[in-house]
């Protein structure tokens, strides 16, 4: 899975100019998407440089063959989910024949293009499910030692992959409004709790895991096979509602105070263009258990964790009519995942669950291990103990309305061009009236 | 809503002579629900005795119009999804219709029938989410005991109708084998958890919610419209993998316990149908906080519970073998819900969540108060302490292979036709290898 071939070749550049030098959509990367062009159907496309591919259209004039052909008429319902249960053959052919005619030196057809600002961007799979986990273990440890300062992660941290159903319904693209939530909340000096506006609004730095070919109900997926049901990734935000949090989440969970708005990015960036960024899970720590056999896999552990770099920006309307540019409020990487992604599809599906093409996982937030990289506010700010100072002289404890929070991943590696996803930002906006 | 009208009359009988007397679904119930004929497609249909009225036919053939015939034109696509988000109106008309249709004294249409042995049921609807409640007040005192005697219930549970999401794959038609799921579990005198089947396994008693029109994103439904938003009820199996959920759900909620299966009964009992069955909700204990103003509403109050029996009966191997019949292990009633249906919806969408027709909520487990009405094994045999006794001379503490759990629900009032809800049920098959 870490094999890269001509396809990542640093030295290949495109017809479509914006492509060469583009820090997120070169050739090297064709992540695949679906857009709508002024009020047509939605249509699966490939970003690149500033333009989108329009696949349906290449499809058309005979310009896929094979596999990649199939690949594109599995998304006649205007969706991913077809495509992602064709699996990793028909994806590869794709990539490989657009690669070639998108390249330099091939023939260009600029009619198959589309200028990314002239598109609506869509969901690009209807999601059956969503699931979000928790190993990212820096977050898992900073939240714990709110609550356990000696014993910050439960015992079964180290054996157990997190996780917990989330909304399938409320997960949207990038842009989509983040009215603030109205909810029950109760803060230690109130007697009862009362109904309100969120007081503790929170981002939380996630990658999203889209599920390819998936498996039947009672038949699980063995770690060696995990990976060929990952169809891709994206960004994800799960934004939370602390203080509803806080109230609500015994015994069963967090529900309410995460199930008003998920975002996420709109690319599926394959496993294919990650193959450079790949690099071996981290080694457990001294005294941490072995995976047990049923999550244990050699070739998996080489290469299963993602060197990819992730930032959380901020940008309030104080900033903007100000003129500052969006201030970094984090710098953390891929690479701090306790559990790699076909750990985590290898344990939703051990008991027989069925996943299927299109369900979207999130890793849950991804805190690198030092306080420059922490992946909520509720790290950064402990709790809403210390408040961030922004350049405009504002400080924050939890975003106030108005505020635009805007997550963005990005591959870079020595030899190797740059890629990334897309932002997947959102902005506040007050509570609805009760 | 609790009126009662000719299409409730006991003296009202039908053509279909299996319906006269019959103990679920005599022709005051007329439950919606969706079925195929010898690999056909799917469609709507209603249970009227023995048989099943094909309503697609029935509309081909001029027999419905309006608002009823609007009503199964929107289940066109094989589900009741559509009709579901028509709302009341619809579904009254059609009830109305169907009625009539129906009665004794109509001219008999038999070539609207099928055999409900001669078909297949499926799904009534394409469930987007669902989620599952945790309303049943006895069950949540009961098990909060086996882990804090002096304080089962924890200080949130009489505020917030305590919720989570469940997966929606894998939620499944009565009949469907219960699959024994491997997971991670560990007890106490291991020092570290293993892999392999679920040595716990248990049922929960619980109904299940139909949602109707729903919600967009951000906008909240008010309690006053909630009862609007539901399409109708039928019974839930929430089956739980006792050993799993012990070692798993710290601190998200349960996963992997819950998510390899969740079993219905096929037919969609609408709330017209139920009307008889409603009753005040019960008053609140001396002390018990009143609900929030976003949770009370009078006529929902004075309305939005019902009076259904709920029982669970058990056959095992041996007993089959001895030719006894199925055993009853409780006998409990819907009346034992903390917060009514209209509650439930409103809080899950106070928050802006949106909900779809067709998504799927459960009550929870709803035990009686008293031990002839457990809703679970794991508080019928306290924690697998005290097992059950079985008329073959076995013993449960939880389920074995070969089980099968049966779970029925009935309105029965003097001066009303009883009606029922169709089986629940599920016999449990051996774990997969590993």
């Amino acid at each position: 899975m870490t094999t890269t071939d001509a396809t990542h070749d640093p030295g290949l550049t495109s017809w479509v100019a914006s492509a060469n030098g583009h820090a997120e959509f070169p050739i090297q990367n064709l992540p695949l998407g679906v857009f709508s062009v002024s009020g047509g159907s939605p249509r699966a496309g490939v970003a690149i440089g500033d333009d989108i591919l329009d696949l349906t259209e290449a499809l058309r004039l005979g310009l896929l063959a094979g596999e990649a052909a199939r690949a594109v008429e599995a998304t006649a319902d205007g969706t991913l989910n077809g495509l992602m249960g064709l699996g990793a053959g028909p994806r590869r052919a794709l990539r490989a024949q657009l690669s070639h005619l998108l390249a330099e030196g091939t023939q260009p057809r600029p009619h198959l293009l589309h200028r990314s600002s002239d598109v609506t961007l869509h969901l690009p799979a209807r999601i059956g499910d969503y699931t979000d986990f928790y190993v990212g273990i820096h977050h898992a440890t900073n939240v714990g030692k709110i609550f356990r300062p000696d014993n910050p992660l439960l015992p079964n941290y180290k054996y157990v992959p997190i996780g917990y159903h989330g909304r399938a319904s409320s997960v949207r693209l990038s842009g989509t409004p983040v009215t603030r939530p109205n909810g029950q909340r109760k803060r230690a000096e109130d007697p009862t709790p009362s109904y309100g506006p969120c007081r503790n609004l929170d981002y939380e730095l996630e990658m999203g895991i889209w599920i390819g070919p998936g498996n039947d109900l009672g038949t699980p997926i063995r770690i060696g096979d995990a990976p060929n049901h990952v169809a891709g990734y994206c960004l994800l935000n799960d934004w939370s509602a602390r203080d509803v949090q806080g109230w609500e989440y015994q015994p069963l969970g967090p529900f309410l105070a995460k199930n008003f708005l998920t975002t996420v990015s709109p690319w599926v960036v394959t496993p294919e263009a990650l193959a450079p960024f790949r690099i071996a899970q981290a080694p457990r720590a001294e005294g941490d258990p072995a995976p047990l056999p049923y999550l244990s896999d050699g070739a998996d552990q080489a290469t299963g964790a993602f060197d990819l770099e992730l930032e959380i920006t901020i940008l309030t309307p104080k900033m903007r009519e100000a003129g500052l540019p969006p201030h970094r409020l984090s710098l953390s990487n891929m690479r701090h995942m306790y559990w790699t992604a076909a750990q985590i599809v290898t344990h939703h599906a051990c008991n027989g669950c069925d996943l299927h093409p299109g369900d979207l996982l999130g890793t849950g937030t991804l805190s690198a291990p030092d306080p420059t990289g922490l992946g909520s506010l509720l790290e950064t700010s402990r709790g809403g103990k210390e408040p961030v100072r922004l350049p405009s002289g504002e400080e924050r404890r939890f975003l106030e309305d108005g505020d635009e929070v805007a997550l963005h991943a990005r591959g870079r590696r020595e030899g190797f061009a740059t890629i990334g996803f897309g932002p997947c930002l959102g902005t506040v906006r007050p509570a609805p009236g009760i």
